[in-house]
């Protein structure tokens, strides 16, 4: 793909302000993606701004207008994918019932083996970004705390109306579950014929809980 | 730690050659633990030669004496770190019973949490590795297909003295106590105060097996 980077703020001679606001959208989006396949390949932080600005055709100063630094760019990234997984994903607080949040994961676990790309960067940055010096820690600590207490929550509601089997307690069962998804992620991604994420997980949801799995 | 490099084949004043024998394997020892913070901190693509024969004081060409490429060296550090894991686990061919892995996988489990520099670097790598072009990717598709194999002939034999709860499958249970390890890992390393890898583990298997675990 070719993107024109001279001037990127002037006015378009067709379209105007509006055409120049899809082209710059445009541009944004090509940069993230290949942002996602630049770090999932080699991780953040060895991925380079510079590798990422190759791949669309721009110059590191054109890149650096859309994102004015890597750790902006990778910011954009995730949240990208967030909004992907919450897509597919109510969790209680949109009133969603909780075996219909587990249904979601269910489906989001199926969706991530369409976008092998955006698996690899996630288990890579997560490994990662488990150090403290790394600048997407706080956002994966925040990410899986939220996330942790939302699935925690579910099963607690479902251990009000009976819905858990005997001795499962709502926040093991959440660190659970979002450990036997990150670590499919991983031998999916090393054997993916071997491995069907959406099934494991719903095998393993089916020992926690006494109502079928839509 | 200092180590003098100056030319390490020659013959020692004192000691001879089992001295410099000896010698010769504190400073691999040095570089191997030196190595596996390196990698662990920054990811092996990150992580660099010099940043590694720094630590230990050497210059990058003697530390090239020890280890010849840095693959070689990531080589090395994983075996490393097999040996240890396999003196706690003891596996079907060596004549051990199907529980006493089991209970050998919680050991290693409460001892990885003791180790926080090999968790962060097996994190790291085996994520990094799930990419074809990484230099540990060969290693880590043999070494988690020949855990899933053991893990699994482990579960059968406890199927066939009807060992295993309704419904659960060898195959898919030793896929998801291998995920269930590493997905841990990753929410310890980010929150180790509220994360029990060893307790989680012993709580999953309690669901797929009928026996007491040791």
């Amino acid at each position: 793909m070719t993107i024109d980077e001279t001037n990127p703020e002037a006015p378009r001679p067709r379209g105007g302000p509006r055409g120049s606001y899809a082209k710059s959208t445009a541009t944004r989006n090509a940069i993230l993606e290949a942002a996602l396949e630049v770090f999932a390949q080699g991780g953040y932080r060895a991925g380079s701004l510079r590798e990422v600005a190759a791949r669309v055709e721009m110059s590191e100063a054109g890149l650096l207008h859309h994102f004015p630094s890597k750790s902006v760019l990778l910011a954009a990234v995730l949240a990208r994918r967030d909004e992907h997984s919450y897509e597919l994903v109510h969790f209680e607080e949109t009133g969603a019932d909780p075996m219909e949040t587990l249904g979601g994961l269910v489906r989001l676990a199926a969706y991530n083996a369409s976008v092998p790309g955006v698996v690899e960067l996630y288990c890579v940055l997560s490994a990662e970004a488990t150090a403290p010096s790394h600048p997407a820690h706080a956002y994966f600590v925040e990410r899986y705390a939220t996330t942790q207490l939302r699935i925690a929550r579910t099963f607690a509601a479902l251990a009000e109306r009976g819905g858990l089997q005997p001795g499962v307690e709502p926040g093991a069962a959440a660190r659970s579950v979002i450990a036997l998804m990150d670590g499919l992620q991983v031998q999916w991604l090393l054997d993916r014929a071997s491995v069907d994420m959406a099934a494991e997980l719903r095998n393993h949801l089916a020992r926690l809980v006494t109502e079928p799995i839509s």
